[in-house]
């Protein structure tokens, strides 16, 4: 699909940029602080969460968010806090739609422990627009870890 | 106090996520090269600095400063070399103040050795204009391993 | 050199900004997709790669491609993938020539294990415009382990 579109996309000009990199750290605030119900808001109604490390693609706002809901729950009870790091991020976009791609590292500290990096990945995605803001219409999330 | 101003603040643009970006980048590469007298200069000069690993917070820039060059020049004797990074900025502002949220990497290096996570951290700061440049008016670490 | 051009040159504004994290984005990306015709591109052809790690520089951009072509696939047979992240980067230009200052960081996966930081750099670089498209004329990487 990135083919099919690639004579219309350009590389973003410094306020697409900059709006990108914004989305980016706000999502990742939210979903670190377990905040679901914002961070659910950055999908669109219809996205695609698909990653190398998950058996098939979680499709649907809702699932989405409820699957990030479950898993920091799982991490809070054993005291983890995550923080995800995007950087590196090279995009193209006709203004309408943007596709990303970068780095993302996850960096796990224990209560009372040292953070260490526990996952290091590229994500690609496909952003739209709704309502004026950014939101994710398809994610994939490669870990280096894994084939 | 974000909450008060909540209605006058504005996601940045791209000038203003740029300047404050290169603002972060100059402060950590002169705190990391043990420039402290430059470094002082990126607080505001009543500056507090309030961290949740202190037990109460520095205040001016002086004192800012001193508490830096102490704690640089004793790991500097163990021959440790530490990298400030900052990642995942979101802010907003009025123009003249600008409130930032950010995530903080600390990375130690020892001498002839491999560099590992040292802190986790969220950064929240009050920046202000001083002279036409950014300065730190008020700053708060929480690391992530701290309650 | 730096300081002979110093009157000259001034902070990047967005735009500029803007553009040079783009393009290390693609460099780096390209690099750890070891797509090496590629990334030679993003080197002048007469640039110079120095590094503290470094016995001498290795100067020209066929040089440079095959040096990391080398140490890249040496590493894919031992099933380890590396992604370099630039980050904390200020930056100085005249317009036609930049000269960036930023951290770099190695980070290696083996497959099936946990990522761990390699390395800990500072990347001093000049870049210049050639075809429209930022080059690097002059890098140089300080490893922090090593002095």
């Amino acid at each position: 699909m990135a083919q099919e579109l690639a004579t219309q996309n350009v590389s973003v000009n410094a306020q697409l940029h900059s709006e990108i990199q914004l989305f980016y750290a706000r999502q990742m605030q939210l979903l670190d602080a377990g905040d679901f119900d914002a961070w659910a808001m950055t999908f669109a109604v219809d996205g695609v969460f698909a990653a190398n490390a998950y058996p098939a693609p979680v499709t649907g706002r809702d699932n989405i968010a409820a699957a990030a809901q479950e898993a920091t729950v799982a991490l809070a009870k054993q005291g983890l806090q995550r923080r995800h790091w995007l950087g590196m991020l090279s995009a193209e976009s006709d203004g309408s739609i943007a596709r990303v791609t970068c780095y993302a590292l996850v960096i796990e500290t224990p209560r009372g422990g040292v953070p260490s990096l526990r996952h290091s990945t590229v994500c690609t995605d496909e952003l739209g627009r709704a309502g004026g803001e950014w939101v994710v219409r398809k994610r994939h999330v490669h870990r280096d870890d894994l084939t």
